[in-house]
């Protein structure tokens, strides 16, 4: 492992980058790549990537279990996503209209997906989500929405963490249920009215950022398919951040419950910008009326790299890879807390772990393990969950135990 | 002239494709670029595009005057731009966090544009004029926005152009008035109520889809500034469509009128997905409360691509040679119509051209002329304007006019 350096980075140039950004961008930065309120060992910039492996500016390098928060599934320059993309690229991008391997895409996600009897394509998941409910309430003729406390669906206004810039009105069609707390959601539903609800939207278990994640029930899930049926609602499934992860098609296929719409960006292209909603046949011609577009929903590559990509997930049985290095990292990593003596919190799919610490006050203990996790070259989130790609190896798993073992111990201490 | 055929276009697989995309996607088609209620000559799929030129899936070659609705402004391919967005590429695209481009694109834009102090960036212009609203409400602690009649900002339920999946309280907000109209600015001040406007949303010129366009008056733009003054509110100005076309700063600096805000997008990376929000910095501390974000809003080739398109437009004097093959164009298609016996109406900047007829029910005359010319090989739209790029040349100009005499004609007959 003598390639990654260990102990405090050097870091010059990020900080350099850091003063200047402060000038030109509010805040220094914004979003979910904003480092400023995470640990100090956190690079901002980074240089470059390649397979699982990053580089901040300064040319430290990383192994990366955040997979740019989830899009890269395959990995950084997957040879046959980047291949497609190059040989796209070379006949054409952005033009006056879509490529041939838009229709390729809609009819593989169809496909793909159970539920899916057509597609939409985007560029953010925010558009995803957003087109999903515009559809709900163009084929209902409702407004009310059901949406988990504390779930994230986007940052437009009807769906960010803050209310900062946000107009009350923007969220006035929303009610509030717990995740897997069905009496909740028939409360809910009361609240709104039941000839009001256009649809409940929901994720393939719960992901809340800063908590513990928590599996879905299936019982929950069901009763969540009979309610809209009973309502005559949209169930629609904000597969954003866990699609493709869990399974190589909608993520609560195996529990046999289908959405009626759903929205996906993320890991559908490997990096490429790009969101898709798909929905049931019922919700097309609403679908077909609600006018939604973007100057550049219709570039070629990002759907190229995306058939790319969802062919290789099948063809590499992406899931399955990433559920056995899931385990492992899950099962090794458990062990080695308990003999340290550190007790920890894994929760969640393990394609998709997240750590927390008992009695963890302001994130401190979780601060101090990143800290030493990235000061070791492992980048791990303190409050996020993080993502396992196809390309993570047991090598990777392998710094990640040997850097966690510091990182735990500075814990304890 | 010999490689662009003409008379009516072999079409087959562009008619083989649309056929399969109407099983997969709702209407066949969604968006600006869904071509289902344009002239039966219009192609809906792109097999590659190269400087002003695209061909279809069927082979079939045009002289672009849409410019893939805008992005193109330095033409399909351009090497400067290619060249340092495959050079980023090479390094790294979608990251753990954003490259050091994204500094210097916020350096670039805060140079060249006279009101910002700051930059952010997005991914579609819809993106910017909503983050431009959620500052300016951030800011003001207010929450109505005033905006003209029938301009487009978007396709977020606030924005869209139909109401099909828009909730009525997502307009809740809003508040019209006529472009080039003060009075009507006043009224809806007093409907909304001086004390809660938060912005003033308005374009550099009236260039409403399906009607003639309209430049701005300069009375009238000084008139918002001093409104938006008076009122405490931000003058909010969507760049998105004229973006960097009329100018190689804000629109409006040569009236000397600067606004607060501004979203831009489409041909500020040469079609690269990337849009901006500029601000002053009285907006900039509210910028960095509100939460927003998206997968991709870090990617380094389009801010990379940015810088490249940027730094071009100057280099290339792009607003002059824009001006100078517009005007041509403008003047020389005037005296066509004029010897044919045509009478046509040319509107707004002459780098955006847009055609209309009078007494043109329904668009019939456009639909011929577009028809006309696309059996002739060269894109138009009968009913959005047009746009130039710094790569039209006086043989496109040639072109265009070689078929519009044709078109013409057939408005004739």
């Amino acid at each position: 492992m003598a390639d990654i350096a260990s102990g405090e980075k050097v870091r010059t140039l990020d900080l350099d980058l850091r003063r200047r950004a402060t000038a030109v961008i509010p805040g220094g930065m914004y979003g979910h790549m904003n480092v400023n309120y995470l640990p100090d060992a956190y690079p901002q910039f980074y240089e470059r990537s390649e397979g699982t492996r990053v580089w901040d500016v300064d040319g430290n390098e990383y192994v990366d279990f955040m997979c740019s928060f989830g899009p890269m599934i395959l990995g950084y320059k997957h040879p046959g996503v980047e291949g497609a993309a190059a040989a796209q690229a070379a006949k054409g991008n952005t033009q006056p209209g879509p490529a041939a391997c838009m229709v390729d895409l809609g009819e593989l996600l169809v496909e793909r997906v159970a539920h899916a009897d057509w597609a939409m394509f985007a560029k953010n998941g925010t558009d995803a989500t957003t087109i999903a409910l515009m559809a709900a309430r163009g084929e209902t003729g409702r407004n009310k929405v059901l949406a988990a406390t504390g779930a994230y669906h986007g940052s437009a206004p009807w769906a960010t963490i803050r209310m900062d810039g946000v107009a009350p009105e923007e969220r006035a069609n929303l009610h509030y249920y717990e995740y897997n707390d069905a009496a909740s959601v028939e409360l809910a539903i009361e609240q709104a009215g039941a000839d009001n609800v256009a649809a409940i939207i929901t994720s393939p278990f719960k992901h809340n950022a800063g908590f513990d994640q928590e599996d879905v029930d299936p019982a929950f899930a069901r009763r969540l398919r009979e309610l809209c049926d009973e309502l005559g609602a949209a169930l629609v499934m904000d597969e954003v951040r866990a699609g493709f992860r869990l399974n190589h098609g909608g993520s609560w296929e195996p529990l046999g419950v289908d959405p009626d719409l759903s929205g996906w960006s993320k890991a559908i292209a490997n990096g490429y910008p790009l969101a898709a909603v798909l929905g049931r046949g019922r919700y097309a011609e609403a679908a077909s009326r609600i006018f939604v577009t973007g100057s550049f929903w219709f570039q070629a590559v990002p759907m190229a790299a995306a058939l790319a990509t969802i062919n290789a997930l099948r063809d590499e049985d992406a899931v399955a890879v990433m559920e056995r290095v899931g385990n492992r990292l899950r099962d090794e990593f458990d062990q080695l807390a308990n003999e340290i003596g550190v007790p920890i919190r894994q929760t969640g799919p393990v394609q998709m772990p997240n750590l927390s610490f008992p009695d963890d006050q302001n994130f401190a203990k979780a601060t101090a393990f990143c800290t030493t996790m990235l000061e070791r070259g492992v980048i791990v989130h303190p409050r996020h969950n993080w993502f396992l790609s196809a390309t993570h190896t047991d090598d990777d798993v392998d710094r990640f135990l040997d850097a966690a073992q510091h990182g735990l111990e500075a814990v304890l201490a």
